[in-house]
């Protein structure tokens, strides 16, 4: 049967290449269905809290999750929308729903560049295809981008590790900002990938988590990653950084990207920059680990500032989490107005080095990896 | 009577002079009772969700408040501190209970200055006295101070106002962070007393209010005092403030301070360092304003890092708000361990002036204001 080749694809990596754990089992943090009707994927509204998995079987349930952030990251982010579109293409072939499918899931979030990357490269190669394979062929083509997105995982941590190897101190410790681990991506993650490489080759590390306000994706997914692996961290405000580069109690710094210029300008979650700030003034380095997905050729310098996306001012004036009775409750913690720009740009000249899954390159040079 | 003279000591400033609002009507942080047994306190643990008066009637209470943040801000810690010295002569005026009463308040906050300068200036005059005049004294000494914490902070805000006043902008917009407001004084404020201040001339304001995790002293404290007076403001995350500078949305940053070296390095509230850097990289002046009660004589460059309070780490993985039943109701947020140092220490390379009752100085400089 055809659709079980499919599917095969997404769980034929070998057994050691697979590394991500909840409650000691492996997982992913997307996956088709047998049928080849909808996808799995880890709501990951729910985390800390509750492991939860929800199956999306129409566009509007992908378009939601991406938007409501059930997943994100800007490779987990690519790969559901190239699901996406192998979703809609599987209720109608036409043209039309591809380009209705193309434009609906792009609009859901405007940053990540791996959406926009992902989908145009499915539905430029679906519409060259007759209707009768689109299906097939579309499961088959987000099959390959998930599975590639972990190998790249992979090579981004390899030559990430190269970077934390060459510290010589008996433990090293690393600062990180959101969540660029596993569950921003298919496997491994991104930033935390040579954390988690360190970690298995038996490095003393510990990690310091920036909670990421507003919607805590360091507090509420980072902390939960590094905690299923049992690798040391803590957890800190967003505003501790500057102390612990002060007292001499980060080594590196280390986060994901959005999206990154054609000369090294990168994008990523809100306070990325301020980081990076306090990084160089401390001469501590700053790496950010990305796939080449995330560089967007059309952006080129630092001032040329694409519209960053600007989100509800509720995720600052509410939290969710458990009260005393075990329920998971929302509280209004803020009454004025508030402003919620989900994204800085770091300027390449305070970025040590950019980790892609060709190697480790001078941020002004990252064009050239592309080549 | 002599108790009631006392009293009115409080309140005899003139009505144009006091200035902060709580629906309408004037009030102070801190006030003491006719029978000058105790203070009512605003309990600031409760803002902006209620506004709620606690008296507080012995040194344990008084304690209790400083250490648990009922009031906080530097200069009120001192004042209150002063208070909770003349609530313990009252009630015993030994040498004993002066001594034990210094002890407890000086060790209730460690880092804000104002409270042990505040506190050793108290028992150092009442030791001279006679057992039998020491309770009279010690109300007059804690009225006298928090009289002139009104008078320092009106003046900080008219020298602030002179750099504010010079910035030529149809609408100038102010970044501050954590509460440096009249809640953290007796009243008018430090940082935002210039910010009253401009207001009340009529220039075209906005502030930009850090939340300030993890007290959220800005959006709840900072953001409700701007709201009484009807100033704009919107709250941000503490992340934001690199991208606003990066856009030029921020004229000048203010904060207040905890404790300032003798040569202009300022301990603040934890992640004023990264907005400090930020502001430098954009050359956007960054003020602090504090009464020269926060300059500690025996603190002397940048690397003398005295201990910096570290408070439990319950503040970062908990936070309190209203629920949808309006009942105000704290949920958990985190389950890793979490590190909560309360403080970060501005090197003074990275702040423009320092604005005291005495007028506006270069940091290195702010030694020469004591004299």
């Amino acid at each position: 049967m055809l659709s079980t080749d499919i599917v095969d694809v997404i769980f034929t990596i070998p057994e050691e290449v697979r590394f991500m754990l909840v409650d000691g089992k492996h997982y992913k943090t997307i996956w088709p269905n047998k049928a080849l009707t909808g996808v799995t994927i880890i709501d990951q509204t729910y985390l800390p809290f509750e492991f939860k998995l929800t199956e999306l079987t129409s566009l509007g349930e992908v378009v939601e999750a991406i938007k409501f952030m059930r997943v994100r990251g800007a490779p987990l982010i690519g790969v559901t929308g190239a699901y996406g579109i192998a979703i809609a293409i599987t209720q109608n072939s036409s043209d039309q729903s591809l380009i209705e499918a193309k434009h609906q899931l792009i609009k859901s979030r405007p940053t990540a560049v791996n959406l926009s990357w992902a989908v145009n490269l499915m539905s430029d190669q679906l519409q060259r295809e007759p209707r009768n394979d689109r299906a097939k062929i579309a499961w088959m083509l987000a099959n390959k981008l998930a599975n590639e997105d972990v190998e790249t995982n992979q090579s981004i941590g390899e030559f990430g590790f190269k970077l934390v190897h060459k510290i010589k101190k008996s433990r090293i410790n690393i600062l990180t900002h959101c969540n660029a681990g596993w569950l921003a991506t298919i496997d491994h993650g991104t930033a935390l990938s040579p954390i988690y490489k360190a970690f298995k080759e038996g490095l003393d590390i510990h990690v310091w988590v920036d909670e990421t306000r507003p919607r805590n994706q360091g507090m509420n997914l980072t902390a939960w990653e590094l905690g299923q692996e049992n690798i040391p961290h803590t957890i800190i405000t967003d505003n501790a950084g500057g102390l612990l580069m002060q007292r001499g109690e980060v080594d590196f710094v280390i986060v994901g990207a959005d999206r990154i210029s054609i000369d090294g300008n990168v994008c990523n979650k809100i306070g990325t920059y301020l980081k990076a700030l306090a990084a160089k003034a401390h001469k501590i380095p700053f790496y950010v680990a990305a796939p080449l997905s995330t560089v967007d050729l059309t952006y080129h310098g630092e001032n040329n500032l694409f519209d960053i996306e600007c989100r509800d001012e509720d995720e600052i004036l509410k939290v969710k989490g458990m009260d005393a009775s075990n329920n998971l409750t929302e509280v209004q913690i803020g009454y004025s107005s508030a402003y919620n720009p989900a994204f800085d740009i770091t300027p390449s000249r305070y970025i040590s080095k950019i980790i892609c899954e060709k190697g480790i390159y001078n941020p002004s040079d990252i064009g050239k990896a592309l080549k």
